[in-house]
């Protein structure tokens, strides 16, 4: 077999999502349907993501990986497979992967860009299947605060829809939130990784406390919680944009999966304990600059 | 009556372009048949545009007026009318016009904007719907040499639908082509005003020069023609945005208004001749700024 690198970005506008589900349009299932047909293989293939996104969400640079046959001809797959895709994909590249690569637990870091259009926003209707609205005029003091708070590596239950078996812990390295000269809040996320709705959950609390409906006490009571929040909004998928994802220099591929299986397995987490955080998270990119 | 001053902005995908026309949806017939509802208006009203957009053509800043009799309660007017109108036009002020404005004739200039992806873009799905697709790779250096032929006071006869009695004599300021970061090839045109299918027009001569389909011979002899060239064609709607829209300080107005009345009319081009243009359009703003 032999993996490869695809990368591609999705309008999500119209589809149910990432993961494959039966009698639904997803990205996933798109791919899964179209790959053995242009590859006239008679198995099928599975794909492996880095982010899981949701119904609506959209992704400019999605990575995934599938293994193939050593012997099916992939020569002029990308134009093959762009032929038969709607519009709504766009396939970047098919490379062969390096040893050791897996698009999902090789990944050091994705960043989410979240948009939001409040009364001080001048609102351009072409971008607004790109953007949530919200009430009143945030506060982008008041949430840049509140999304200090919430970096570091901490247990995030109280944003995550449960899943059986699944850590909700996780390094959130970066919460940006800047209001553009056109007066649109965006919200730039990076972490490790993000588990199910925790951004849109993260931003409902972020909103809240922008629209002063809550304040910081609130939110640091939230934070204690081991269990979903009952009392925080899920903003919506369309302000949602999953930006990068970024992988290790090939030679640490192998180890950065290892390492990633371990931690998504339920971990007790240790106050104060430290993940180990490189400074240089991929080759020449500094977490600043993410 | 009072002249109301209107800047909106809207997602021309779902119109039949601005210009009202029976049992089809275009942006003018939305604000003629919401106006007087919200005003409680028993009497139709009549908006004057800047830039009468085709059917798929989005504004980012169109700019119109309408005259409203003065007992009409306009308060809260902007509100009202966000209210009512579809997610696809954003009114963004409403105010009180300047004595002598017009919103078609004190225009000093308009600025569009035409967005391609050819073979060497980095195709963005989400942003498909205000993007126009080209084969192979543009060749921007030839197609920027072939848009400086295109400045100037000229008649643009051969990129224009012809109108019965409007002439086709333009001043093309600028035409910029470039390639960005993500290899999408954006050309900017600011002209005093543009024909009929004009800036469409102009973006198919020069894709073909891009494309090296044709050369500048080709097109010094298009410029040389009385009427329609047969040979362009006419780039998509979804390409084009207007982006903005220039006026004289408000003690110029009126004159501005007269002027641009005056040259609209049929005009017989004198060879060399010199349109006023002063170095500064706007308060401000310089021509290599628009």
């Amino acid at each position: 077999m032999i993996r490869w690198r695809i990368d591609l970005a999705y309008d999500g506008t119209a589809f149910h999502g990432w993961a494959e589900q039966p009698g639904l349009r997803t990205v996933q299932g798109e791919l899964e349907r179209w790959l053995p047909q242009v590859l006239r293989l008679d198995q099928p293939v599975r794909l492996t993501v880095a982010g899981r996104t949701d119904a609506g969400v959209h992704a400019d640079a999605q990575v995934c990986h599938v293994d193939l046959p050593d012997e099916v001809d992939t020569s002029s797959l990308l134009h093959r497979l762009r032929r038969v895709l709607a519009d709504d994909i766009a396939i970047r590249s098919i490379t062969a992967a390096p040893e050791g690569f897996d698009a999902r637990f090789s990944a050091l870091w994705r960043r989410y860009r979240y948009r939001i259009w409040d009364d001080a926003s001048v609102r351009t209707p072409t971008r607004r299947h790109q953007v949530a609205p919200a009430k009143g005029t945030l506060d982008v003091a008041a949430m840049q605060t509140a999304a200090d708070l919430l970096r570091g590596l901490r247990d995030f239950a109280a944003f995550c829809k449960p899943r059986d078996g699944a850590t909700t812990i996780r390094t959130l390295r970066r919460v940006a939130v800047e209001r553009d000269e056109q007066g649109q809040v965006d919200t730039v996320l990076v972490a490790d990784a993000f588990c199910h709705s925790m951004v849109r959950s993260v931003m409902g609390a972020l909103v809240a406390i922008g629209q002063h409906r809550r304040g910081l006490a609130w939110l640091e009571e939230v934070l204690t919680l081991d269990r979903r929040a009952s009392d925080i909004t899920v903003m919506p998928a369309r302000g949602l944009t999953l930006e990068a994802v970024g992988y290790p220099a090939d030679t640490d591929l192998a180890e950065r999966a290892e390492q990633s299986r371990r931690h998504r397995e339920p971990t007790e987490l240790v106050e104060g304990a430290e993940i180990e955080v490189p400074d240089e998270l991929t080759d020449g990119v500094r977490l600043e600059d993410l």
